[in-house]
């Protein structure tokens, strides 16, 4: 894997600075405990797929304020010679516990626990936030569409309109993660090693004479991997069309992989479609389908009897659009030795390290979880949240994608069908141990 | 200002390099150009502010595959030899006509239009889309924001929840683009020399026994620049404590700057504590809030009397939150010299290369666009689009963000208040010339 563009500690809030150069003046470097967790302020999701880590770590092992940095700073006129030298000699020196990328968890669930002098510790709230919370919302959301799908195929489309360039690459990312088959983003196959897929645009047709021209050409060109876009003037002509290409295709010793659909009444035009192939005896044909899918349109033309064999997902996805960010928030919850606890009304946090515990039902499958203390043990509990930061060292290497995406689609055949629903709210039970609780007064 | 990271030309769909690979074995190198415009599909957005131009120019005068880039492509297995070697020759060399950034337009108005060999026009689309996608949501959120403010300041402190670090950064370029007066984010403050801003979290209050020493400890640190956060525990209170850090810091010979609110009632709380700071005398000490702010909170909480001085915007503009993409596309208008129109009912596209002309009224406010033929003239209406890249090089430098802020100011205070309404669909008229309408039969 090659590694990712890293902004450097210069991407944060100004205050996380403003507060270090305080602290610093004042000498207060005692240890502080922040938690990372996603307030229940989302009806629209039942479930989260955690996600982010692998960049937050790769972030904090490498945290050091450059020259360049540090000339910036000290223009701004806000921070003493001695704070500036302070910062020149800066690494992340604590302790990260977290969950595994490609864990399911709720609402109030701690993703992510932080121990560091208090400095180190508040400094990189900004970019933890930014990386999972961002990363996080993506699997979440590809999550939906993975089971809207049911077993058929997706591809990520949607570079063209993600936020930005980086969420362009993190999409095709996290949409893999969540078990996605592959993306059209070229810089995220070579980054990630995913697989990638795409063909030709409607101005690739328009560019020919006549539409069985262009799909000569094309198939000219790429005899084993070919899809055809068949909605440019007439769909039903379109894939008569493509019948032609097919047999073509046989004649060389090749054949047509698929034809893609962009517009129109998906159900029927794919019904129809299917016939046309059908009738010339091209049943291994594929139908692709594109625009504007995301869970509930990939449901509803799936209802509607499409017979659409792969999806290609693009914007509402890429940006989650009914929920196009989470609330999350990163918190402290213990400062030199005490446990710290916010009381404002709506805005509760739990105080103290914490650990999760998720108890398995009869079959193995997700039955509730438990929040803890993290030195607890809960019977039967297993916990999710494990030491990956030590000293500011990383205890383990990355795990791959691959292996990430293995260890998700795993975790969500145990989460039972009823919290994947897309249209309800489904409360997963999440409960705090007694001694959690007792420690909360 | 400093270069951003340029993420280059694989930072595209895989079909912009099979139609290219296409193109190039059937050797179709005839000129296309390509019309950028976001379609008319956005009940909730009555104008749009162009931005994102200058990071585009950027990428296509820079346009280059590197050694790299061009062993990940053989290394897919799709892509001839001979076409790899031709990929290592290619820049762009083509023309771009556009808008100007800070330019208000409006649905189906190209905002930039792109003549170059088919595979040079093509091979951009996705990394222009995003660009200009992008960047132009959200100066356009930014914009409303700033009409619902009425001339209070906005500060920019979305990064914790930007989706990705490069939409972090482009988010506090936008909206300072469109008149926010600062961002919270101290990378995008060293790249774009944009005036940060940020004080506290609430952290930073429970790491010390209680609120007002956390208050003398930062007044202490920063005398002539303290915001103190005043509602971690009680906000009357942490007013109260405000009026005692004002009075110490008046002795020193400096004044508090001024108090943040970030939770609750805002327009009750922000009376309350005006009162109290009125009361002490304190009529120089402002009020900033911040939680939740978009347009539509900033115009309630102004609407229901709340005195608030200046508003920290997050999250909600920081991904658009009420529509995250725009539905925004790059068609194929005219190629190898005979214009090019697609007919889907409702995907429709004026062929063509064109221009926009803006007529004024009497006291020179925008009374109407007409989108005519790029050589036709219209009178009494002003071009909006201007040739930028001739033959792939740039024809001016960029003008600075200040310049483009600026223009931005001058534009929308010629934009008629009634299509400023955060509330409700009024569309801005816009026509076909003539000539351009009988083009389309």
């Amino acid at each position: 894997m090659i590694k990712t563009h890293q902004a450097g500690p210069l991407f944060t809030d100004l205050y996380e600075l403003t507060m270090a150069a305080s602290y610093y003046a004042h000498r207060i470097f005692s240890p502080a405990t922040f938690s990372l967790f996603i307030r229940n302020t989302h009806p629209e999701r039942n479930f989260f797929v955690a996600a982010g880590l692998e960049d937050v770590l790769n972030a904090l092992t490498a945290f050091h304020f450059s020259k360049q940095d540090r000339q910036y700073l000290r223009s701004t006129g806000l921070f003493s010679d001695d704070f500036i030298s302070y910062l020149s000699r800066l690494q992340f020196s604590g302790d990260v516990y977290a969950m595994s990328e490609g864990t399911i968890f709720f609402s109030n669930e701690p993703i992510l626990e932080v121990t560091a002098p208090i400095i180190e510790a508040q400094i990189i709230e900004t970019a933890v936030l930014n990386t999972i919370g961002f990363q996080t919302m993506i699997a979440s959301k590809a999550a939906r569409c993975i089971y809207a799908a049911g077993g058929r195929p997706l591809i990520d489309f949607s570079l063209r309109r993600t936020q930005g360039q980086d969420a362009g690459i993190k999409v095709a990312r996290n949409t893999y993660l969540a078990g996605f088959a592959g993306t059209s983003n070229v810089l995220a196959g070579k980054i990630y090693e995913i697989p990638t897929s795409g063909t030709m645009a409607h101005s690739y047709i328009e560019a020919f004479s006549d539409e069985l021209e262009a799909f000569y050409a094309y198939s000219d060109t790429f005899p084993e991997s070919t899809i055809l876009l068949i909605d440019t003037y007439d769909t039903l002509q379109g894939a008569k069309n493509a019948v032609k290409i097919a047999k073509a295709l046989q004649e060389r010793g090749n054949s047509l992989v698929g034809v893609r659909l962009d517009s129109g009444d998906m159900a029927d035009l794919s019904q129809k479609v299917r016939d046309i192939l059908d009738d010339a005896g091209l049943f291994e044909v594929k139908i692709f389908a594109s625009s504007g899918f995301d869970e509930f349109k990939i449901a509803r033309v799936i209802s509607e009897g499409g017979k659409i064999d792969a999806f290609g997902v693009g914007t509402k996805a890429g940006v989650s659009a009914d929920a196009p960010y989470l609330d999350i928030v990163y918190k402290m919850v213990r400062f030199n030795h005490r446990n710290v606890r916010k009381l404002s009304p709506d805005k509760v946090t739990i105080a103290g390290e914490k650990q999760v515990f998720r108890k398995p039902d009869t079959n193995g499958s997700h039955l509730e979880d438990i929040i803890g203390l993290r030195d607890e043990s809960i019977p039967g509990g297993t916990p999710l949240l494990e030491m990956v930061l030590e000293n500011g060292k990383l205890l383990n290497p990355h795990p791959s994608l691959a292996d990430i995406r293995h260890r998700f689609k795993n975790n969500f055949s145990l989460l039972n069908e009823k919290y994947k629903t897309i249209y309800e709210t489904v409360s997963y039970p999440v409960k705090l141990s007694k001694r959690l609780e007792e420690q909360q007064k």
